[in-house]
This record gives C-alpha cells, sequence and structure tokens, in this order.
C-alpha cells in the first residue's frame, strides 16, 4: 500500500522546525520527501494537506499498564500504599485473562485516537497484550511483571520471548522485573542473566518512590547505580528504567553509553505525590528519555501529549526558569526516545527509509492560527492537545483514520469492557 | 425556549458526587431537577441523555486576555521581561480595535468549545470584547486594563461600565488597573475610589513575579496586604487578584470576609517560570479561588480543563501528598468559584433557579468507562478532558450545540483572524 501525503507540514527528522513538503508512504516505510507539489508518481491513495494538516512522528507511550483501563478511577487520592492495597491489588488478584485482553484493547482505543503508535507495557497474561496489540495494529515492547523469586515466571516471560518477539517486525518481548522491593537480588541476577542468552532488554520499576533509596542502602548496602551494577541490570541488552525519580544525577552519567533509558511518568508522579523527576539534568547529561502515561489508575490520561504538556510546563515552573524543557526536546522523548527504548530504532523520526509511524494532526483549528515552519513544535507542545488527531497510521498501514478506528469495532470493546469492570468492581468493593 | 434533559448524570449543587436526573431548563433559569424519567411536560427541546451525557456547570475563565489568541506562539520559551520586551509589547502596540475584535473571536471559538460560558478579561478596546461577547452569547466580566496615571483610561473604563456593566444580565464591568510596578498608590486610590462611587469590583494583576513583593517593601515600605489597604484595594466592592503566586499565606486570612478572590494561574504560572501558588493552604483559609488561562501567548491554551488537572496534579506532586487539591475542590474553583468572583452570584452550580450556564459531556468514550455517580468529578478531572465537551449553554441559551458554534461562522472568524495575524506579525518581526 503507498500513500502520498501532499502539502502536508511535515516535522524535520531531529524535531527542531518543520516543512512544508510531499512524503510518500510506501510498503509501511516512509519511501520520499519533496518538496510540496513536486510528487508525480501513482499512489494508491492521496491525502491532500493544502498547508493545514501536520505530520507528526507517531507518539510512544513509553511505560504503561494497559489493561489497567478497567481500574481507573478507584480508590481516588488515597494515600499509595492504602490504594494500593485497598483498591487496586484485590481487583488485579481478581483478573482474567479475558479481562487483560479487553482492558488492553480499551486503552489502545484511547491510545490510537491520540496519535500513539507504539506503547512499552508491563503487566501479566502478556499474550493477551500481544494479541490486543497486533488485532489493533500498534506496535509494542512487552514484559511479563515479574514478581517475587517465582522462576516458572521468568519462564513465562521467556516463552512470551520465542513466542512474540519480532513478530511482523512491531512486537519486542523484554523481561519485566518489577521493582526493587519486589524482586531479590538473586533472582534479578537470574533475570538478567537470562536476558543476556536470549538477547531481551529489562524494564524495570526503580526508584519511584524516595523511600526505595534508603531501601536499597539498608537492606545492600549499595547505592541505586552499584545495584544497577551488581544485580546485572546496568549490562542488560538494554535497559528501561520507570520512574527514576529519586535516582541521583551524580550517579547517572554511565546511563548515555549503556543503553539505559529514563522513562519519565510526569503526571503519575504528581498524582502518586512521587516526587519530580529532575528532566532538563537528565537530558542534558545525554540519556536517552521517553515518557509514559504509567496505567490509567494512576493518572488517569493514556496520552503522550499531555503527558508532553505538563512536563515542559512542570520543569519550567519548578526550576522558575522558561527557558528549560523546550518544546523540541520533549517532542523528541515523546516520539523516538521511547521507540529506540522499546528496540525500534528505525522510527520516531520522520526521515526516508524510516518506518511509517506516524500522527496526522488538523492545523484547520482556531488554536493554530500563527502556526508556521519555525513554531509548530511549540504550538504542538503548549496548544496542541490530542484532540487535533485526526488520523494515526503505524508501518505504512492506518490504525485510525478521520476519527474512526480502522481494525477495531470501538462500542463492542467499550461494551466488553463495561462488562468486565463491573465483574470486576461489584465481586471486589 | 425550554429544554429538558432527560436521564443525564448532573453534579450536584456542591460539586461532591452526581446524581441521575432530569433537568428542566427554561428562561434561562434551572427551573426543575427531579428524578430520572419523572418529568413530564412539554418543552421545546428533548435531550435524550440515556445515562451517558454528563450536565456539568459551565466553566469560567477568571483570569484572561482574549485578544491575545493573535499573539500565540511569539517568542516561546525566553525569559519572562525579553518575551515581553521583544516580542508581545511591540506587537501590542500595533493592535486596533478591529484586531482585538477578530482576537476576541477567536479566543472565544476556542473557550465555548471548550465549555467556558464566562470569562473575565482584562485588556484594552474593550468595548469590542464586549461586542465580542454579546455575539457570542456568552457571559463575561470585563476591564480595561490601566497602566500608567492617565485618568483618561479610567474615565473610558468608567464609561465602558455605564455602557455595557448589567447588559443582558450577562456582562459585567470592573475597573483594571494593571499591576502595582505600572501602577501609582495615588492612581489606585483614584481607581479605588472610582469604584466605590459606582459599585464596581476591580480586577488587578498581584505578585506574579516574586521580586514584586520586594518592589512593594522597597518602593512603598509596605507588606502586600498593607498595600491593598492602602491603596483602598481591599476595600473595593469585589477585588480579584490574578496570580497572586508570592502573597504572604500569612496575611491572607482576612480575604475570605472582604469579597477577595484569588485567581490562579497554574499553567500560565509555570511557563513563564513564575511559581507556584500555595493552592492548597489557601482553599483552606475559606478564600474564594477561581482558574485562569491568562493570555493565550503565556498558556498557550485557553482551556480551563486543562488548568482544573494541572492545578489537581501539581499541588498533589509538588507537596508530595495525593491527598490534596481534590477533583470536587477544583470544580468548585473553576465553576461557582470563578462566576462568582465576577460578580455573577446565580450561576455556576446545578441548583433549581440558578442560571443554565451548563457543559454537556459525552460520556459514551473509552475513558469513560467505570464512571459513576460517586465518582464523576474525579473522571472529569483526571480523566476527562475539554475534547469531550459536546455543547455549552449560556442562561438557556446553546452557544455551541454537537460540535458546532450556534452564534459565530467559526470559518469566517479563523479566516479573518489569520488575516490580523498576518497584518499584526508581519508588521513587527
Amino acid at each position: 500500500m503507498s500513500v502520498l501525503f501532499k502539502d502536508v507540514l511535515a516535522l524535520d527528522g531531529f524535531m527542531n522546525s518543520a516543512r512544508p513538503c510531499d512524503i510518500l508512504v510506501s510498503d509501511g516505510k516512509i519511501e520520499q520527501i519533496c518538496e510540496p507539489g513536486t510528487f508525480s508518481g501513482l499512489t494508491d491513495e492521496t491525502l491532500e494537506g493544502r498547508g493545514r494538516l501536520a505530520v507528526l512522528p507517531g507518539f510512544v507511550n513509553g511505560h504503561t499498564h494497559a489493561a489497567m483501563s478497567l481500574l481507573r478511577g478507584l480508590g481516588e487520592e488515597k494515600p499509595l500504599m492504602e490504594w494500593l492495597r485497598e483498591q487496586i491489588w484485590p481487583v488485579e488478584a481478581k483478573l482474567t485473562p479475558e479481562h487483560i485482553y479487553w482492558g488492553t484493547r480499551l486503552a489502545l482505543l484511547e491510545m490510537a485516537s491520540k496519535g500513539v503508535t507504539c506503547f512499552g507495557d508491563m503487566y501479566f497474561e502478556m499474550d493477551q497484550v500481544a494479541r490486543a496489540a497486533t488485532e489493533m495494529g500498534m506496535r509494542a515492547g512487552l514484559c511479563r511483571g515479574l514478581i517475587g523469586d517465582d522462576r516458572s515466571k521468568l519462564e513465562e516471560n521467556a516463552a512470551l520471548f520465542s513466542e512474540w518477539n519480532g513478530r511482523d517486525g512491531l512486537i519486542s518481548i523484554q523481561l519485566g522485573p518489577h521493582a526493587p522491593y519486589t524482586v531479590s537480588p538473586d533472582m534479578l541476577k537470574a533475570i538478567t542473566a537470562m536476558a543476556k542468552e536470549i538477547g531481551a532488554g529489562v524494564h524495570f520499576h526503580f526508584l519511584e518512590a524516595e523511600w526505595e533509596k534508603q531501601y536499597l542502602s539498608d537492606e545492600f548496602g549499595m547505592s541505586p547505580y552499584e545495584y544497577l551494577e551488581e544485580t546485572g541490570l546496568a549490562s542488560a541488552p538494554f535497559l528501561i528504567l520507570a520512574h527514576c525519580v529519586w535516582f541521583p544525577l551524580s550517579e547517572m552519567t554511565p546511563f548515555k553509553d549503556r543503553n539505559i533509558t529514563l522513562c519519565h511518568n510526569v503526571k503519575s508522579n504528581l498524582k502518586l505525590g512521587s516526587g519530580i523527576f529532575p528532566l532538563d539534568e537528565a537530558y542534558r547529561l545525554g540519556i536517552n528519555i521517553s515518557l509514559g502515561s504509567d496505567g490509567a489508575a494512576s493518572n488517569n490520561q493514556l496520552d503522550i501529549w499531555d503527558e508532553m504538556k505538563t512536563a515542559a510546563l512542570l520543569h519550567k515552573g519548578v526550576n522558575k526558569d522558561p527557558t528549560l524543557a523546550r518544546a523540541s526536546d520533549i517532542l523528541r522523548m515523546a516520539t523516538y526516545g521511547g521507540a529506540n527504548s522499546l528496540g525500534f530504532h528505525q522510527t520516531g523520526r520522520i526521515l526516508e527509509q524510516w518506518e511509517a509511524d506516524l500522527a496526522i494532526v488538523d492545523l484547520d483549528q482556531p488554536h493554530y492560527v500563527g502556526v508556521d515552519p519555525d513554531n509548530l513544535c511549540c504550538f504542538i507542545v503548549y496548544a496542541g492537545s490530542s484532540a487535533d488527531v485526526k488520523s494515526t497510521m503505524v508501518k505504512g498501514k492506518w490504525i485510525y483514520r478521520d476519527n474512526r478506528f480502522c481494525l477495531a469495532d470501538r462500542d463492542e470493546i467499550i461494551r466488553q469492557s463495561l462488562r468486565c469492570r463491573k465483574e470486576l468492581v461489584d465481586q471486589s468493593l
């Protein structure tokens, strides 16, 4: 299939500015980018931009628990441990594979309609998540959340890798140890050894809460970086550290050269009162940074536009410096930073021969009066919202087109999700 | 005109929870609220909710400069004074009455589509703003921004009051001294004397930037509250203090009994690096608080949903306490708090005999799976967004209905605004 985007405003490959152009997508790739009105070949489909459509790299939700969309709104405004113990964990204990499937499909409706083309997920019954992603046509980096020392779960995660890794070029599988306080160092060593053996990345919650740093010191006598080294995490094929709010900046320098990504979950960290990740300082160290929504029970949106805007505003505000957290940098994190973190190195930028994961934005709206090629990044981050997304494409295929889902029955998914929600919440609360 | 909202989920009058009900709107008022399915009279129009529509009080943008929608995106990510001196002020100097008119109409498209029914505006050529608001059917509290000691501008503001205050029950006029560093204490005394004489409220920028507190002390030898007392501001018929980031909490106690509103501009304060207003502490003192977007050049959205969400998340995050800035409290600020601040005391709550300023929200969406009467406030603030607004009503009249503007030619307003933008920016930059 080939699609010509004619006379659109496209972000440049490095997200510094934009240019008016024609873009040819063919066989899943961005085949050609040329001056507007100059492409003359035949294509299956032509989309007329007339200068009022923007083409952006698809957004990547670097860290989420998609099926938690069924748990949204449970135990709001409670302290963290009370929320987990009284609201979230009792309901999670009742989740069946079918719930995980429908919960994920529900989350993917939300993400696809907001221009998200790829998501990094840690949960359980991950074959259901992979199935849901595949049916939706979505790119995904998935891992089985591993809690405790149960080796059978690690085997399950490895089996997921064998079964799904590389499927259609859209699925990558990571190993998913949950957190330092739920997995022992010995188990982590087994996990990282397995990661090296099979060539998988590792996705890990790290230092989300302030007490975790003290815990590492008290329990293991290690600093955070020593802990990553000692457990083998730092030398995994690649590593995603979700949250990482409390990692000392002074120990971050090695991250740059070690395939380690910090995934910033700005809204979840605010909502749960976890703290504020030092985004600018980390970015200036050259570390790969992605943005994540976390699960819908602690956000409560799966909206990377909103993560971008909140991150861009927050870090200016708390540092009292309007020159920090620039729109261009934030856009890189929200797209290529996320794709790269999950093992997809040829998508997330608008460059010829890169894979065509794209979000198409309608600029013909009141809040885009004044947009031009030089200021598009700022309009997207500060004035835009995910409601501006008209269409979403993954690897050259439409998954959402003119506000309709191409590969999903929206009403059926909402109906099934309502049923699942009732089963879960009526049983447990 | 009468409209029956049948089987909808409506926020209760105090915004603690919601209830399924029928609501009759007649002659601009909420005439009757009754059990769903029980209203049996005749009406001009019936809107079938089937339990999947929420009726909320209209949102109020407590502090903005609407016509700055024409200046959006100018001088992004610059330090404040550089931004003002090099980008904003040179363009503002060229604004004509026609620019103000179209810029305001553009801003009102954005606000109306996001469920905003009322806005508090400080700018100039305010007869154009009043005209734009009236044509849009919007409620507004307007003041002429007063800079320097030019009494003729104060006369102009007073003439605006004579001409427009109370028009159609939808317009209130305030006096608008700009800020402590642009208006002398003597001029403020003249302004507050005029306010008392004509019975007008006063709208004032106060302590947006940290240095202003020192300025009051150095220039006038006064604390912030002493300054409000000495200039007569504290005894104006009512007073709106926009921003107020740096007002000492210890001096806030008298605000509660003095018709003083603090307008929290959370996103503008973050974006310009101004600082963080102590929202929870001020709210607990019983002070009336409203939410404002500020102008579109420093936000860059005119979206009170986004102000709500950002405020709710920010104050949890910076205080590391997820129980703060509760959704119910934030909803009160975003609706009744704002209406009340601008002199409209019978709208902003869903109560019988109150004026029908309403935002109608479509709950038939993926991110509302799980919503119920008890958790509607949290779903609106944390999971919802302004894109969920289907229709907006002011004083019983539709201004936006099923995603179309009822009293505005959207395309013409965008076209005229693009022309104005080109005139302003091509001339000046």
